[in-house]
């Protein structure tokens, strides 16, 4: 499907909604933070925000660009043979960039510094576990998701991070774009920026661990005997 | 799909539309902070019922007049050249009329004065800025939404809204026909009348912004080269 | 669809989902105010389960039955000649009777005599017009729903009334069946029995103001001018 | 539908679903609890992520084993013949592993010994006849959902558990295998070992009294007279 659009629509839409979606991340966080001193109800003013947006934003942006908005989604495409390595190396660079305006933009509406390094610890073996069964899910609801049901995968992933928020115990990033993007801004929705690499590393081995369990368990059940004949020459 | 009725009826049906949307929005907002001292909770329960009427009003409104609700949307489907100048017009003097009697409705339901001028200040430079981006996304929304799932449109923007009530520090209005009813009301979804003005120019630009960006991005991809003749021909 | 299945089943589909929807509206209210006493909160948790279960109900009960577990529903449905006067007399003591058991089972749930008369005061202007607004909006989202998008009626329904239990100030009764049953428990969603007559005279003023306007609303466009000879022949 | 998969692939299926599901439930409790002193407001988190990932669990995994993720929901469909006696032992054993390696790896992710027995006493005749009520309900909505709208049931089953967590006094457990992995954490979601019997067997009550009511419910409406010949020939 994103065939039918050109690399500079698909690489503006992955930016366009990185961006929308760490706007929503950000600012949910900061307006939550700033009405309420209950941190549970923060957050949850924090994640329903993001789960609406993302079945928003994955249902007008996928037919252009399959709205990836994270690059461990982008690499199990890539990894897929679904994307060409160097379109992907691009969608990478427009999520971050995309990811990084939408802090800035997240700020300019609540009058804050465009740029300001959190300050918040998330690291740890227990958080690193909870990224990577964070990307774990994530990737797996996408690429089951696709298989079974594709008209319903923006709100698969909508709901499965309005779970993830709250099952994990670092709240889900799940997205190494993001992450990156929430580490320049000193809010509820930060993370230190020397914490990134213990994420993003988690999330990568979550989203491989997701990817080679589904292409066995979505596999074709040979398992139950020889494939007649006449399946295999149709 | 509008031509299907006549323009009273249409009429209607934005009054009917916009009041109603109107009415839950300050309804929503007095009952909320009539039970609670959180404001962020008091916000929750502003959020959900705006989103869930929004759901219902443009399914059951919008085979009759579009459901715009909003003059920001009638001038984007008039610059589309989808709605008569003449027919716009009285769109959005339906939907000024419409609104104000939603908060009159409101009011007598809480036992209230009918009309009641707002002391909330909204106004300044972030504001602004969170009302052009919200109007801006509300924008993108419907006309990608109707572009690729107009069956989802209605979904789309009660989750667009979910959303934005929390990531734009305005609380995304995001529409001046409500703008101006919400000025009439002395409560949490209150705006001083003197505010108004930046708030609707705010509105507008985000609005065409929207316009702009996605009659580019959705946009035929001609970059990739010349249209086969095959194509052109069928 | 209904006529699919036979009158006593109808009655059994009628008198479950009337009975299971006021265990929801008795139970969910309970466990609330047992748990917080924030009644913004308390309200919120009735809410979101009162919407949730109404979808539930109205989609497995609806083949059988036409789900109305209203009266004010049924009393439509028989104005428009779409169910005969002495089923509809039916209907209605099976949605009593099942709304009562209901409100018996929330209280077995949980430890409570399994009636006690509520002494929560219910009544004046405001609620009633709030009642009739309540009505009014509930029946005209359930024809128009039909009208253009049955298979969304479920959601439709359960999406409007989890935003009607905030705008209006009554938290929207909309249905005398589930009001009588809520005489009878006095915990956090009940009524006054002295108060019924008014919200039940309210809930039919509001729904017969619906079908009217809705009749209107959503005829034939016949104000355009005369229907061609083609149309009227065919 | 579960045949085109073999054996190995649907019992990973349940387990993996049983796993995530407890790991949400009993992870989101734990997050709450932490973050909150308001326990409405803890069971509200707990809630919504419970119900957000029944939608998602049920919907990827559904086609692969038929998503029970429940013994009293494979008892019914054994009962129903439509899954053989051996299968059904072996998706209960997998049910009940996945659900222990689910709260395993909720309190990893938490920093917590992977084991805790609870100390939370969940007894006596009104929680079991919550308990009892909670799993009619499921049953009921899976096997009418399954019979009316086959595609709904994920959303329908995640609607039902959101509203039952509130009107039953249990919090609706509703499940055998979840209840067993709900007693080896002394969390907000635990269950002392000792209530367990008491719980499952009510929910064996429950489910058992649900397939007899909709055997009859959903039956052929065979009480309107003699079916005509040309019914039965046909």
């Amino acid at each position: 499907m994103p065939d039918q659009f050109d690399l500079p629509r698909r690489l503006a839409a992955e930016a366009l909604g990185t961006g929308i979606l760490v706007a929503t991340v950000v600012g949910s966080g900061i307006m939550a933070e700033t009405l309420t001193k209950d941190v549970a109800l923060a957050l949850l003013c924090n994640t329903l925000p993001t789960g609406a947006i993302l079945v928003v934003l994955i249902t007008v942006l996928g037919p252009i660009s399959g709205a990836h908005f994270n690059p461990a989604v982008t690499l199990v495409f890539t990894g897929k043979r679904e994307l060409p390595v160097n379109d992907a190396a691009l969608y990478v660079v427009a999520q971050v960039a995309g990811g990084i305006a939408g802090t800035m933009a997240a700020h300019l509406m609540f009058g804050l510094p465009l740029i300001d390094l959190s300050a918040k610890i998330r690291t740890g073996g227990p958080q690193w576990f909870a990224e990577a069964v964070a990307a774990f899910g994530l990737v797996a609801t996408i690429v089951a998701g696709i298989r079974f049901q594709r008209a319903a995968v923006p709100w698969l992933v909508g709901l499965y991070i309005t779970a993830a928020y709250w099952f994990t115990a670092s709240t889900s990033f799940a997205n190494p774009a993001v992450a990156i993007a929430r580490s320049l801004t000193n809010t509820f929705a930060g993370i230190r920026p020397t914490d990134l690499p213990g994420f993003i590393l988690a999330e990568l081995c979550g989203a491989f661990a997701a990817m080679l369990l589904m292409n066995w368990l979505l596999g074709p059940p040979q398992a139950r005997g020889p494939i007649p004949i006449a399946e295999t020459t149709l």
